[in-house]
Parts: C-alpha cells; structure tokens; sequence
C-alpha cells in the first residue's frame, strides 16, 4: 500500500463531504416568504454547519498527524480507513436531518440529534481503531512508551465518550447533545495530541 | 502518461462516488411522518448503502495493489481505466434506484436489481481487462508465473461471475440477487491477491 | 507555480465532474410509471452521458500529456487552465438539458444541442490556447519543429472546427449535431498526439 | 503537518466548489417555457457563475502562490486554511441564493447580495490572516522587507475592503455591489503579488 495515495482517498472524500456541507445552507427561494425570514429560520443549519465542518476539519488533521507518524501502510490499514469514512460520509445527511427536525423539537429532534451523533460515534471509535492499530509493534517509528500511549487512548477515548454521551444526552435534551458534539472539536483544536502529533508537526 | 496522476484521478473518481452514495441515505423531511418510521422505511437505502461502498472501497484498494505493480503507465493503461470509471460512477444513481424500488417488489425491483447487478459486472469486467493487460509481456516489473497467472485470473473471474449471476438471480428474486452482490466485497476483504498485492503490500 | 499541483487541481476538477455526469441518468422513482419505461423514455440520457463521459475522459488524457511536456508551469498557464476549466464544469449541465429536450425535438431540442456543442467549443477552444502557450519559446524542453507544429494545430484545430460545425448543424439536425459531438473523442482515442503525446506517453 | 497534504485538501475543496457552481445554471427542465426562454431569464446565474468562479480561481493560484513560499507547514497553518475554507464552500450557496433574488430586486435582492458579499469577506480576512502568519518569523525562507510586507498587506486589504464595500453598497444597490465583487478576480488577473507568487512563479 501507498502512504500517498492512502492519503489521497481520504482527503478527497473529507473534501467532498465538507463541500456538501455547505449545500445544507441552501435556502428554498422565491415565494417562500422574505429571505430575511427564510435565513432567520435557517439558524439550525447554520449551527450543524459549523458542528459538522470543525469535527470533520479537526477529524482530517489529526487523521493527517496519525498516518504520517505509521511506518508501514498496509491493506489493513486501508480497510480501517474505509470504516471510518463509511461513518465520515454520513454527516452532511445527518447534518441536514438536525438542521430540518431540531426547531421543531418533540420525538423527531430526538431521533434526528440520535443518528447525527451516533455518525460522530461510529467516526470516532473507527478513528480510535485505526490508532490502536498504530501501536501494534512496527508499525510506529519507534514504539510508544506505555504512559504516553494511555493518555493518547484517553484522549481518542475522550471523543468517543463525549460522543456516547451525546447519544444518551439526546433523548432527553437534543439541544445539550448538540453542544457536547460541538465542544468536541473545540477542545481537538487546543489538543496537539503531542503524543502523536507533535512528533509529526513540523515534518515536511 | 504518470502513475501519479492515473491513481490521483482514479482516487479522486472512487472517492466523490462513495461521497455521493450516503446521499441517498437523505429522509424527505418534516410532513412525510415521524422521523423513526422515515428512516425505519428507509432500509433499504442502508442496505444498499453498505454493498456498494464496500464494494468500491474494496475496488479502490485492489486498484491500488493492481497499478502499484504495473511498471509502465501508458495511454492505453489510462483508457481502461476510464472504462472502469465509466461503470463506477454509475453506482450511486443504480443504487438509488434499488433502494426506491426493492421493497416495492414485483417487476419494478427486478429491474433496479438487475441494472444494478448490471453496473458491477461492468466494473467487474473492466477490472479484469486491466489486470489481463498488466500481464501482457513488460508491464510487470517481472512477469507472473504461467500458474499464478491463471490463480488470479480465477479469483477477478469469481467475482464478474458472480455479479453474471446475480443479473441472472435478479429475474427470480432481487433480494438473494443483492445478497450475491454484497458477498463480493466480503470475500475480497479475505483476499489478499497476494500473486497481484503482497509484493505491493509493504511498498511506501 | 507547481506542476503537481496544477495537474491536482484539473484533475480533481474532471473527475468531480465525471461523477456528477452519471447524476443526469437517475430516474424519478415509484409513481412515475413501469421501472422499465422510465428507464427506456431515458435514453437520451444515456447516450449524451457516453459522449460526456468519452470527452472528459479525453481531454482528461490529452491534458496530461501535454502538461507533462510543458518545462515551466507559471501562473499564466494557471489561467489558462482556468478557462479551460470554467467550460468543462458546463458539461454536467449541459448534458442534463440535451437530455431532457433531444426527445422532445423542436426548438428546445436545437436550442439545448447549441449550448452542449457551444460548451465544448470553448473547451476545444481553451485546450488549442493551452497548447498554443507551450509552443512559446522556453515553454517545451526542446522546440518542436514547424512541421509538426502546424500538425499538431491541425489536431486541435479539428476538434474546434468538429465543435463549431456541430453549433451550426444543431441549427437544422439536433441529432446530427449529436453525432458529431460523440465522434470527437473516438477520433482523439485513436490519434496519439505523436507531436505531443508520444515522448511523454511512456514517461514515469 | 505535511505540506503536499494541505495543499491536496484544499484544492480538493477548491476543485469541488467550482463544479458546484456550474450546477446553479440548471435550467427547470420542460414545461416551464421555451428553453430559449428560461436560458434568457437565467442571466443573474451566469453572471454570477462568472464572478464565483473567477474568484475562487484566483483564489487558488494565489494560495498556491502563498503556502509555495512557507517554510514550515504546521497545525496552525492548517487551521487557518480550515477557516479558509468555511467560508469558500459557502459561496455555491451563496451564489444560488444572489441568482434566485438578483433579479426580483428589492430586500430580497439586497439580502441575497448582502450573504454573498460577506462570504467573499471571509474569505478575504481568512486569506489575510494566512499571510499575516507566514509573516512571523521563520515561517518563509527569507524574512520580508518591511516595505514588501506593507505593500504585500495593502494588496490583500484591497479585496478586503473592497468586499467590506460591497457589503454597504448593497444595502443600496445590489448590481453596484456585484461590479465591485466582480471587479476583485479582474485585479488579481493583473496582479503578480510579487512579494510573494513572483519568486514561487517559476518554481517547479
């Protein structure tokens, strides 16, 4: 297997996915009211928008930080990869059910705000997957030291654990699942995951 | 012609589809009934959903192994590859198609089942014209043992067989046809072409 | 300005674009009469989607070989793909319009055949202004010689002549108009591009 | 953080939002009056595809032009091109929205301007703020002069202001606004950022 072309295949789709995104935002048109109005009532879009592009943001430099530190990309690695982009696919639909069903609220904002963040569930123990696979003897530079690789497995866990929350959070307040799934990115982006990033961050 | 780029358009082809399939995974939206029977009545686009992203995930890194061993990228190389693509983009909408249709029954799902059953045997075929053209003499750094030749053959064969069967299986009953279709990916996930991909396997 | 990733950059663009293609053969679903009709009544959509997908698919391979002979990739060369580009994303569209008018014959048949033919007129176009860059001193490693400059120009020449002959036969025979169109990039498949193609063809 | 990654994502992501544009100049398809017709009354959607595409073009040639000439590529870089994007995919949106209401005139048409003006100035300061970094020290081979740097900061503050202007006039007048957003790409044609793009014009 190719680092490259590994590489390649999953920032096209992140890129992809993140473009569609944005088509949530699209706005009915004409004779459906002043666009004011259409824009105003759009705000749960606006919010997934955001949801949804940082984590799949943060998803693709971190997801870059762990494969450039792998020595040997292999077809199990590429088949870890397919899994998690099976659950990263996922979110611009996801996104726009939220985006349709949260103002209104009831059993249907419930189920809605279950399956998007069951989709961030699914992307983020695929992710800790392919992490631990990394640790596997070889397949890191040089291997681990075992305190560094529980805090990695916290941190990875973290995600995974909010994101579980957030499923369990959703049945009763899908407006609080909502902002764990969004705090997640939030706290990525002041997380250099040193442990494995760092190493990574300043290669060429 | 450069390797690089033949993967790079290949990759950025295989990844755009498998995008686009979760987009058919869209519910109607607020007015069509509660959101749990919109997506419990959307099974089948799940279903179908997972064969064919299985299925051009495992065409993807087969792809991979088969190009990666090839030593030389000419012309004729690059328009084989547009026939394989000329059939992998159809998946999405043929997948569509099956998911509105399947549970509907009756001729309407023999049809979507067989064009769909039909798009894979295309790209099931033109998978194997490529391989049969790396075997021509110098396309292989060196070239495959007259055994190992036919031992690959057969395993590209079981594959367009077994969509051949699957459009033939579709006449009687489209579900045990689509049961064939998503057995495939199964068994390449388990096969690793080693005569094709292991040499290529550890490659960075 | 940098080759790799000019080369990226189109070739992302055609690839999205041969995907999104295949979105015009999607048909409307349960209630718009038998599978099978609706499948049948589309084959306009099927015939315009071969002769889209035949010509990105070779002006994907031409570009390729052309950029690769060029020996300095400058922001001017950028531009110029740019245009190129600016009518290549057209096609899906276009495409889709011919599809849904060709059947219906009349002046909205010759009407959308015009816009299609004026679609690869300006990428005919674009492409013979790219090739027209590198022939500029310094542009190729070595000169090309006169001769087959002018040769070259001719090829490129009859794609745009082919191109604008068909905006004017739409005039009269949408579907002759169609034919030319559709026998462009068979002409390209068997035309090697010696002058250009050739010493890059086997390149690595 | 590794630079031929980040490039690849974003002109992934450039690559995908230009096809998108192409696709708001759909027509509605028969039954809605003479082709010849909608295409007329579809002229906002063409001039404004022209606008966002020649935006986004240049767009990508001078961000080609900008990471080309970083030195070290790291996890803030990475972010900062994130925010970058965040607004960039918006613009198909965008775009649509300026198409439907454009012609209406009146709020509507002010509103649609005033959204698609404010996105061209996100990503304006996101573009800014990229430069702004690769400004602090060691982030390019060799320091600016203090003199190239305030030249280099007034170009990018050009568009800048020039879409913050946009914004204002179209609360007035939304044509007036569109010229001026529509004015920025044209600049930039002419506008070699030599401080920066010249020494990475040639560069292979």
């Amino acid at each position: 297997m190719n680092r490259r072309r590994l590489e390649e295949f999953c920032d096209a789709v992140f890129a992809v996915t993140i473009t569609l995104l944005a088509l949530n935002l699209a706005v009915a048109g004409p004779g459906h009211g002043p666009l004011m109005h259409q824009v105003a009532d759009h705000w749960p879009s606006f919010v997934t928008y955001l949801i949804s592009f940082a984590t799949i943001g943060l998803i693709w430099v971190n997801h870059h930080a762990l494969i450039l530190n792998v020595a040997v990309v292999d077809r199990t690695l590429a088949l870890l990869n397919l899994v998690l982009l099976l659950f990263v696919v996922l979110i611009p639909v996801d996104t726009a059910t939220v985006a349709k069903y949260l103002a209104l609220g009831g059993q249907d904002a419930r189920v809605a705000v279950i399956l998007y963040a069951a989709a961030f569930l699914g992307m983020g123990l695929s992710f800790a997957g392919i992490f631990e696979w990394t640790l596997r003897s070889g397949r890191l530079p040089q291997p681990l030291p075992e305190r560094a690789r529980w805090m990695a497995r916290l941190r990875f866990g973290a995600a995974s654990i909010l994101y579980l929350a957030a499923v369990a959070v959703a049945f009763v307040s899908p407006p609080v699942a909502l902002a764990i799934i969004g705090a997640v990115p939030v706290y990525y982006i002041f997380e250099h995951l040193p442990t494995v990033g760092s190493p990574a961050g300043g290669r060429q």
